[in-house]
């Protein structure tokens, strides 16, 4: 068999139900990963653009956005493992610009920010709480990096009981390999991958919330 | 930049310590992931004799062998979005050999399974706290499927405060692609790969549980 | 001040809202704290049939009922701290009668039943996913003890997002004291303390779920 | 039976096991919660003292010394019920001095402050990967307010995997019937109840951290 036999065997692929009240999680578009003067930074100018047009379309709609942002405490720093593997994590301290969300996503005073310290927005974090208790059933992720991050929030989210979505053109990686294989990972086990178009368009068919 | 010069400047792949409290963990080598008459399954036959020995060496020193299996109650299959995007694990009931650990893997009466309803063994179950509970400091995850439930499993490993290996030849997947891939982004970000021979050197290495 | 005029002036005891979705929780009516014959259980009678009242008018509308059951794998035993401090409930191995729900609750074979570890249904379990899986807003939990499992199970309920409501009537304690003391504590920081018969007929006034 | 004796035949009471790797976790020792200018404060002076003497003498062993506080983004008000129950919380705005930790606890910049949403440390927080990243085995509870904050760590802190010991008079509460009464349930089911001079008496007789 090849691979897309195989995987339409196990059953993967399928596509996600759509709900009515929309979220969308944004994902670490922090300095600290979107300014390419800091090494963990990534490019991400063109899918910081699109993120903030589906997060402007459902605010104007009032669906929750939700930003996410990684920032240590210092006395986290010794603690935590994973900064002993992806050392350069430990940059991202809090009150320093790297951990701020970059204006560029259009982030508005109403967004909550959830603060994290590790790969997903929802571990160790209240997100979940946060989309439960805005009654959002499909949670649109956007953010970087696609390999890291994203996919660790989008694994979550499908966890948590929502519907996943993820525009590919507002995921943001440092290489193209990794973003490819974990968008192809994502679209065949936890996420229906589309763009910010199909979103937009979505969106617009929605009533708002009431 | 090349991609190996990114990822080194952004401080990724760094070797993880490890400790002298090793656990390991065994992710869904049950029927329904390792015989091949279920189309969920994928070949895990020497996968599964590489996890016993390293488990086999771990039981001798008094380590916790612990496996994860995933089991649905029939009242959970239609409040579970990931089984309308994976619609595959919808077989998984409880109480069915799918749901089974393997004998082929050696587990031991003493062998704590978690049941888990999603990719990662820790997720909406006990895991993080039977791990903290044994004092271990470090996780050895083995498994299926390496894109799937491992990795997920070992990015929750670190996020749960463990420092994480993967011994790579203990671990099965349905293709090669996705397997190297995410071996690849777990090297990099969560844990170290390495393989089933260096585990049993270390293991050896170190004193019994007291 | 007194305690009441002190409670008043830090905001508690505020109206929880109620939303058009409910689900039912019912925490631990197991024969293992449901039958006397057992140490662990308490007196459990009119509460189950009060809780069976409230689950039958539920799965009538098309509500979710989730039942939990604490039941551990023999090799859990050892690692979790919690069975060193209240030792009795080592009893509640998974297979044995203990573990299973009464049939006084008129469970039935599409109620979801969640394995818990510890005090609270959500803690270690997928309570929360399940729940915004299946899009509930507010969650009634019945159950046993009101000073012990139900009284976590409502802390982490609110926490999760959702609206809590516990009809006292529905919950049984040991002894008295500790019932009146958690009572009081839920319903002035987590939860509206109500009867069965405020339950039911809230039921009845809500359209069945879609 | 007696209410002592149903709890004694039911299991309850047993001694906690103390390990070697203690760490000390303050819950809510903000001022919003200590200082009487603002109505969610509660007396806590001399706790306060009894605490800060027991951080001292850990963090002169080398052992974890963690904050907690409550501290909500202007964007998480809406969306989290707790907020609906216990309004007086929604004050304990990020920024503010009522969610800066006390200067009279003695906290030092090495110290992790943990901010939380909810009654429990631990619940959408990193707490229990900080306090399993640093090989703690026994977590002394210590803060405000006893009915509610302590009593939703201790739990969570014994189902997370920890022994857990909460010195009394290092408690603080607005009032003395819940303060009592969830020492009692505490001291049952979930943790050693003693007081602060047993606390440093047992610190001074372990080893440094190495």
């Amino acid at each position: 068999m090849t691979q897309a036999q195989t995987y339409a065997a196990a059953g993967f692929g399928a596509n996600v139900p759509r709900g009515r009240t929309p979220a969308i999680v944004v994902v670490d578009f922090s300095y600290g990963f979107t300014d390419l003067i800091y090494p963990t930074a990534s490019e991400a100018t063109t899918q910081m653009v699109a993120t903030k047009a589906i997060c402007d379309a459902a605010r104007a709609k009032g669906f929750a956005v939700i930003f996410s942002t990684i920032a240590f405490h210092p006395g986290e720093v010794d603690k935590l493992p994973w900064l002993k593997k992806a050392t350069g994590m430990a940059a991202l301290i809090a009150g320093t610009r790297l951990v701020e969300i970059d204006a560029a996503t259009g982030i508005q005073p109403q967004d909550a920010i959830v603060t994290k310290k590790g790969a997903s927005s929802f571990f160790g974090s209240t997100l979940a709480s946060l989309l439960t208790g805005a009654r959002a059933d499909t949670v649109v992720v956007c953010g970087a990096t696609t390999s890291g991050c994203v996919r660790a929030t989008v694994v979550d989210a499908v966890q948590s009981g929502f519907n996943v979505l993820v525009p590919a053109d507002c995921c943001a990686d440092r290489a193209q390999a990794p973003h490819d294989a974990n968008l192809y990972d994502m679209a065949q086990k936890y996420a229906d991958v589309t763009d910010s178009a199909d979103i937009l368009q979505w969106l617009d068919s929605l009533p708002a919330k009431s």
